[in-house]
């Protein structure tokens, strides 16, 4: 892990306070323990090390970023930058205290260009809201992550966020086209351009796209929009195994289909779904497809009945289509409250997001349900099956010293798992300060060391993000 | 532009050609000077500095060219990797003599993962072999350069190459997962996964894209597949200005339909496409846009009816859908044929490719008849206007001092205009040695630094293409 003699809360001065307080205004700081514990953590909320915020900072505008960011590089004080803090991977977690960046006053959506299909947003823009000023003109802006009613559009940068609709659409790397960054020695660059298509140059966009924010603070982005489709809807495909489920998978994709998702919930999720909030999803079955088609009318019927066929090809057990939008938002608001109804079982819920070639996900379920049986976890499987990335859910109690020791084992086996599948560490969640130490996994000695050059070129003093990732 | 003291063919010690000679075989290299010539110039074909490579090397495999880094590294050699040559802004011209790297003996397709969706290929494929390929088992590659018949995979990926389909399905960049590179000191990296989705570290993979092989060559690449669109079809639309035929583009795009092309053809190309190989294209017209439509069939004709209505409610003059598979053949040929077309009237022709924010395409191409007109060139403008993104072919005799200043100036003035629309200097072919002294149009000098600073943790040497876009 990367780190050097930083200026921690310790030795951080009442005139550097002063001096944060006179950028960005007395009403846009906190400073008193209470609120600075408020971002000790982030919805991975593992108690790391319990290190603490010097202060909090609201930036109202890329000038005061840049010029918080000359300070902080100063004085060698950490930066973190942090939108909703609903990462999974303690990436806003502040491991070396600090300063953090709230990025909630900066949440415009600047423009919205009909014509050229793209949008100007500040960081601090909820993904949800975007998703709907657009819908709104006919637009679409297809990164879905599940947490999207409170996930903003710079955590969705900073980890190329994906989602249900990855399948189809790819994740938010797909459609950023300029980046305005704040480096860490406060200067300003853009890195792409307001054109889709920019072979100009080294593609400092999709460096900083994923980096985490160890890289440079974004503070505006240009987002690329796709016209809507003209409807979708949304069945449920139960299965009476998790390898027929796959099986039928592989049905769709070879019969040339396209679902803008394929999502997998196996038999225990649905059970923790439907006992925290019934919507009538069938608790018996061991695997659950839910499969959302979109585009033209004609396109969608003709979709929706292929796909049906098929899953009766594949063995289905039975086959639950929308009737109506009301029936869609139902599937969907179970299938986006997994998460939330797992805190039904335990004081805590890690949500991995390990990533194989799609050919692997019958196994890497298989190896999830032995491991966690190996070390007594509760684990629900659920995942974008459509792209080989699975969210094991384990729901436990981290303070039982014997369940937190049974975890870390078991988070270092599916790890290991993933990668002798031709895997990765992370999908879409990122590395954090939670996957560091796993790096040399899949990363050997020349391509770590490669990354380590390039933070040193944007950010010599390690004050970006210090401990994550690298 | 980034230079240094490198080793010239003056220096270029006969030891060194032996010990290259070595590696690759007797049967795998040229030295004899009317060998060599044939690889001093690329499809740019403008006479740089008449600078002959000393000697090309066709690699059989990674290890080959892993050695050959080594000792260009040790003895700062220039070292320039090379597909088909057929790039427009002279990225594969030998500026500083060196080492040409041919890798016409790595074409192997190494596998086609049917259900990852997915392949694995050596950077020789040849992109339209790789289509078929992939093709013949229902599978997809989209990007479509009109060189495909020629250019390589590792040129696609050396300068993100897009081509018509770009519009709705990207360019080269979409669609890498993984490379294996050879770095300037002889090192071998995978820089992703084999996984659709990765944030795993910083993304090497998209900083590659696009480097023009001055970060380090690659030597495999592991590509993402679709499945095949059941069908397509393909009209020309023809309108009596260029400003009716983008009006009629804003108005296919507000309503929400997404064509897998759309091309922009004027007038005068139209004239010499026919003139060159009569496909009953229409003269007469001053603008003709030839729109894909693709997906299944039900979708397919959906899409056509509506586009053709749209085009009837901006004043289209003709409409012309492809009857047959036969004569959609017959169109693509026609459009594909316009850069060979432009031959017949002089002895260069030089393709440029800028790319500005959709909505100023019109500008754009009023723009460049202006600029030809005062420059007194002969200029056929077509390109991806779905995507911005204008190919002005110039015909002309660069033996005429005065023909050749003009265009110097003309081209000066062109990329003026797409910066000051809000556009770059390169949607897909790349800057090459052609565009490296225009970089400060769009980068400012931060940004500049950063990616010479990139170069220099890749290549601390230079020896990777040297004067090529930095």
């Amino acid at each position: 892990m990367l780190t050097k003699d930083l200026n921690t809360q310790n030795n951080f001065d009442d005139n550097i306070i002063s001096a944060l307080t006179k950028i960005a205004g007395k009403e846009n700081i906190i400073t008193d323990s209470e609120g600075v514990y408020a971002y000790s953590f982030d919805c991975a909320h593992i108690p790391f090390n319990k290190k603490y915020p010097r202060i909090v900072v609201f930036p109202e505008n890329t000038a005061q970023v840049s010029d918080i960011l000359k300070i902080a590089n100063k004085y060698r004080i950490p930066v973190i930058a942090r939108g909703a803090g609903s990462n999974h991977a303690g990436g806003c977690a502040p491991v070396k205290g600090g300063i953090i960046l709230h990025f909630s006053k900066m949440n415009k959506i600047l423009e919205i260009n009909n014509q050229d299909l793209t949008c100007k947003v500040q960081p601090g823009v909820v993904v949800g809201d975007l998703q709907r000023a657009v819908k709104a003109i006919g637009l679409f802006f297809p990164p879905d992550p599940s947490n999207l009613a409170v996930s903003t559009i710079g955590g969705g940068i900073a980890l190329s966020s994906g989602g249900p609709r990855a399948f189809k659409y790819g994740t938010f790397k797909d459609y950023v086209l300029d980046l305005e960054v704040v480096l860490a020695d406060g200067s300003i660059i853009n890195t792409g351009s307001q054109t889709v298509k920019n072979v100009t140059g080294y593609n400092l966009t999709q460096l900083m796209v994923g980096s985490e924010g160890t890289l440079g603070i974004v503070t505006e982005a240009t987002l690329r929009l796709i016209p809507a489709p003209e409807t979708s809807n949304v069945m449920l495909a139960y299965f009476n195994s998790i390898e027929n489920a796959v099986d039928a998978v592989s049905g769709i994709i070879n019969n040339h289909l396209t679902p803008s998702v394929i999502d997998l919930i196996d038999k225990k999720t649905v059970q923790t779904i439907e006992n925290f909030c019934p919507n009538g999803l069938l608790c018996d079955k061991e695997a659950v497809l839910l499969i959302e088609v979109d585009g033209d009318r004609a396109s969608v019927s003709a979709q929706e009945n292929k796909i049906m066929q098929i899953c009766q090809e594949y063995g289905v057990q039975e086959i639950e289509l929308a009737k109506d939008e009301q029936h869609k938002q139902k599937i969907w608001t179970a299938r986006r409250s997994a998460f939330g109804a797992c805190a039904q079982l335990a004081p805590n819920v890690i949500t991995e997001d390990v990533v194989v070639p799609r050919s692997k996900i019958a196994e890497l379920s298989r190896g999830i349900i032995e491991i966690s049986r190996k070390y007594s976890l509760i684990t629900m499987v659920m995942g974008h099956i459509g792209d080989g990335n699975i969210h094991p859910n384990f729901a436990l109690d981290l303070r039982d010293i014997t369940q937190k020791n049974n975890f870390e084992k078991a988070k270092e086996e599916l790890f290991k798992l993933s990668v002798s599948l031709g895997g990765t560490l992370s999908g879409e969640h990122g590395i954090g300060c939670q996957k560091a130490n796993f790096l040399p996994l899949v990363l050997d000695k020349t391509t770590l060391n490669l990354m380590i050059q390039i933070k040193k070129v944007f950010d010599p003093n390690y004050i970006l993000n210090p401990e994550k990732m690298l």
